[in-house]
């Protein structure tokens, strides 16, 4: 068998406390003289984590995302594992339940979610609902006493996500929103680039998040907190804003209503610009009505990072470029893929169990929340508009 | 939340039978309206399969593969799980299994390898030991009663795998060899394409399978059936075999013996070339001796496949080139990579559940046997060899 | 010798016509038995074409592009010659002559630039100069009875542009804009994609051309018309125009002013948006203050457009993405790259010599220079601004 | 205008001391302020070099290679010019003179070959004959006193080419086979990174240079010395030579012979592996059935060498990837494509005139006919060969 890039899906993002190497010393005979009968086993081969408590999660709504990533996910999770539903679709949750070996009683319905507070088993909630009801369903988690990772957008007002940091605070419950990005390595690498001014002195970020989103669908839906703002232009102003490690003073924007019928509610695509405090600008484009197309550029002084497929489920490259007229170089690190929803419910599980704070708590998706207001003032007046 | 390429790693690779689109009639109403509490939930999303019954996997060697691919794939698994371990150093195996939540009782050792028997939660056995040893615990394990996926090289010699098969004929025992790539995708659109002729006429497969393996190490021992042609090599064997789908008849090659030590059993390079009856030519080199280094090109009258890191466990590029001077065009299908150890073990589990047979039968084993045998013969005498 | 791809630069762009083959009809034998003593030639081998008659070029401006690109172009043109200089800097004029095989009297300079009236040689001439010059360069080139191929931008202002014009068009002389990517295969052949909606319906382009501007440099001088928007910015505006066809209605801008002392007349980067007639916005940014990036995407509704190093002089890649979910594939098609100002050269030279309208003619730069107009303006108020 | 990475066909490839920079002191003021009318000068313009004396070469041989590559690439030299043309065709001869701007008087039959002595133009003739005849042509040429270019294979057996060296070294006169990649810079950077152990020490050269080749060609015939392994496998025994800096002491070779008309006289495709004293082994095919193919890669100890499209006209590709397991990353150094003929002959050009040995000078083209020789004895006798 051929060696190759190691994996390790739930391995890798643990770094090196997880990873306990056996201490086999490199002998002095060239070759391994196994005493019979040998295991296939060089001097740097790992063993496994033995992890004593897992984070039981109920996973709340049963859309397509939960059904199609987030379920399938925690089969590569370390510390968190999927304990309970929570659905309006009985017989939908009773075939979830069966496939994933989860008791009948694990399910809840919306009317009952309450009860959560008397399954011991769940630790937390895994809210995947539309956005109008991330509010109200993570206030009450955490009223159940519920530890809560909510997708994103947080909320659909920078005042809801305010009532819920505040509900979670209150309950000293940990919340935090799943800004998936922020967890797998190929994001973080360019975050850490930036951060050590690999690159120079940053100066613009270029991106897109666009893809095609047909009726019926509740992203299409006002009413549900839906538009292309919302559900993937913000994966580009949470980019802005980690790359940058700042935050936006000032937007224009400008935004595209079409007269299809799938539009009636949320504008087609939205496109805006975010002054931050440095001087960098981050120019970005979201769209429900193109094929997908979904990149990230970072432009520094002295260097450039493009992600092709930044924001995409997996299939994310990172591409540098280094040096100018006459010595420039493209380089590609290989960084293996990993799966984002295991290593945030990983991360989201290690905190929670260890009582230490998330990377992206609900102050990550309010600031975000806060952006998306004035790019909608701005698209709607042509003004530019300060960010509150 | 962006919705990309979709994954299911466990879903993809069984087919349309497998996945059961909710029936969501595309109502009249553009825009979903969905009755309180909706679950996200567009029409096409797709329930999880119910299983019934899985494979009973006894892990036979906990080296460096059984450990950080083998494991760790059973996770992305829908038919197989691992429900005993086989090691000759029960700390470890101890370690292994409390990380994968299996009980002190299923630990077996090597002599005690026969007890499988009396444990009815072991279907079949995945050997993953030296090479040497794979033909006496193939034999034992169907004796036992077991089904065998066995690891390749699937034998020293061709006898060694000609006992293997007739023994598990004899038991009525599926045999099944663990060549990986004949059930991930990228490898798969290879081969269709060559059948389908997608590339006219097939001409010439140029393969390499190469990277550096350093002492101490099993597969630099003769004794325990080591050795690059054995252990990368036999990769570009098959691959010439699968995309052709011809025997060849007969080779050339050359090897390089280095005086390093960590050579004194094994040549440090290898190349050879295959004759197979259509006149197509297959040129292919494996290393110890390399940095990593894997690659398989296809040379079709009228076009040509390259997979870039083929051979590896993960991050295969498949770029077809079709078209002449002028309007030549490269074509990169974009493919959802998938966990080949789960996609094996799941064609395996199935095979034996619904009593079908395997892709990759023992004869598949022999077949490569007797090709490594013969150029082991054409590089010592330096002549064109006829295979067996 | 290995034959691949062709190139044949300056066959290549002027279509079949211009390209004689040899007759050589393939006979009955399978293999060429030349008559003695053979040329090497294969029935498609092609004559070069005999051009009676070059149009003569002066060259206005010996700055660092006319040094570096456009004067080694010329021995890539079949119908432009360059036959005289126009510098103010009389030894590097004599050098220069000297390495082209000029004649010492074919160096003329500024005051005496309408001497050019006299030289018969001279048909036309190639603008060079600092933006703030081009229109009276222009004008009195007209006036001498010269055609004109003037850099881009065009003019300071489109009041300047439209003088020029109106100059050209009174001495019934040929005035071009050197924009020369509308000349050059790779976005010919983007162009055509759109026109033929391969992408679907266009909804969005998302385009940057930046690069790092030190000074001393007359792109950093207000007054000589410099700017990012003007050297730079303006290729994503006549981009985004020549992809849709259509001319854009309204726009919005941000620009970043740098406390660094070169940029003490100029912005360092400027974004914009523009919305087109037909709902399309394109999304630009510019800048001088930032390693090199150059690129443009055009998103339909079915697929998707990159040209990374998009506006170089060379290295642009062409990148087509098609299909959804589950069967996107990259296409890549190989097109032959060719030397940007050669082509434009030989556009203009046969559409003089040949009494025919050019494909950027003054109108197409009045265009730009309208769009960069209300750029600024948006950037200065923070208003979105109809374009004039 | 942009500013991207320059090119200057003919400058890069001639060193600094071909450039002379203006001495542009970078003045206090951070703008420039030129006086007018200025110039477009940024401090770093550089001047074209004045060449007082061209070398004059005599084209001999008209057919596809001379017409569609060599005869464009003179208009991209600096050192060298075409002054006559020798052909059997005299029709094809003046429209080709014509088109170039040469005078009827400087074309030449093979006849009167000799007559080439008395045009005192006529410094060196390029021979781009069938193979057959490189050897007749060169003697006749060198004893009418000039210097020779010559295309490969240098001649049809290692005694012609013996005897070819021996006419030039007898006449005093310099003979240079055409070798066109070992002057251009992205096969150049590969030899550098391989002298500079780059990649640790060499261990495996893997190669392929196939393409379709239809009748009626010359290369096809075996009586003008065509063939695949002459006229394309060549390019990789040269670039194991190169590449390696050490001479092949063995071969191992299969070969196909097909039944369809065209390959009559000459196998379709050859397969060969070439032993080095150093223990590299280097491992090739070549053909003319196949589609478009051509490739190379060097496995170092600590990193590979990949080049797409290698020994292609353009469009050839460089990869570097360096590091292991975790840490690999793939490099593309961005390196400006030349004309592979103008360097050449430029190159030619430069030694004749400044009296300095040639890179690729007979006994360059010697050692690849030898190791030829030895792969047909293999091919034919299928043992392995030990090179004269």
């Amino acid at each position: 068998m051929a060696y190759s890039r190691r994996d390790f899906l739930h391995h890798a993002a643990l770094g090196t406390g997880a990873l306990l190497a056996v201490g086999g010393k490199a002998g002095a005979q060239p070759i391994a003289q196994p005493i019979a009968p040998p295991d296939k086993q060089p001097a740097d081969v790992q063993l496994p984590e033995v992890v004593k408590r897992k984070l039981g999660v109920a996973v709340v709504g049963l859309g397509k995302l939960a059904l199609e990533e987030v379920m399938p996910a925690f089969a590569q999770c370390r510390y968190a594992e999927p304990v309970a539903l929570v659905s309006g679709h009985p017989d939908k949750a009773r075939r979830v339940a069966a496939a994933y070996g989860m008791p009948a009683d694990a399910i809840y319905d919306y009317a009952g979610y309450e009860k959560l507070a008397q399954n011991p088993r769940v630790d937390a909630v895994y809210i995947i609902l539309p956005n109008s009801m991330h509010a109200e369903h993570t206030i009450r988690a955490v009223g159940a006493g519920k530890h809560v990772l909510c997708e994103k957008p947080m909320a659909t007002s920078p005042e809801e996500a305010e009532r819920m940091i505040a509900a979670a605070a209150d309950k000293k419950r940990t919340l935090m929103i799943a800004y998936r990005l922020q967890y797998e390595p190929i994001t973080r690498r360019a975050i850490e680039l930036c951060a050590k001014r690999e690159l120079g002195a940053l100066k613009l970020i270029e991106a897109g998040n666009c893809q095609t989103t047909k009726a019926p669908n509740i992203r299409l839906s006002k009413a549900l907190g839906g538009g292309p703002l919302q559900d993937v232009g913000i994966y580009c102003i949470n980019a802005a804003r980690y790359l940058t490690r700042e935050q936006p003073t000032e937007v224009t924007a400008m935004e595209h209503r079409s007269k299809e019928p799938r539009f009636a509610e949320v504008p087609e695509s939205v496109t805006f610009t975010l002054r931050f405090p440095s001087g960098v600008m981050a120019h970005a484009s979201c769209s429900f009505g193109t094929a997908e197309s979904r990149y990230c550029r970072v432009l520094g002084s002295d260097g450039t990072i493009e992600i092709d497929n930044a924001f995409a489920y997996r299939g994310l490259e990172l591409h540098v470029r280094r040096g100018g007229q006459g010595n420039r170089e493209r380089i590609e690190p290989e960084i293996e893929e990993q799966n984002h929803f295991a290593l945030e419910l990983d991360h989201f599980a290690r905190a929670v169990l260890d009582g230490k704070p998330v990377r992206t708590p609900g102050a990550e998706g309010l600031a975000d929340l806060r952006v998306i207001a004035a790019i909608e003032e701005a698209a709607r007046t042509g003004r530019a508009v300060r960010v509150r």
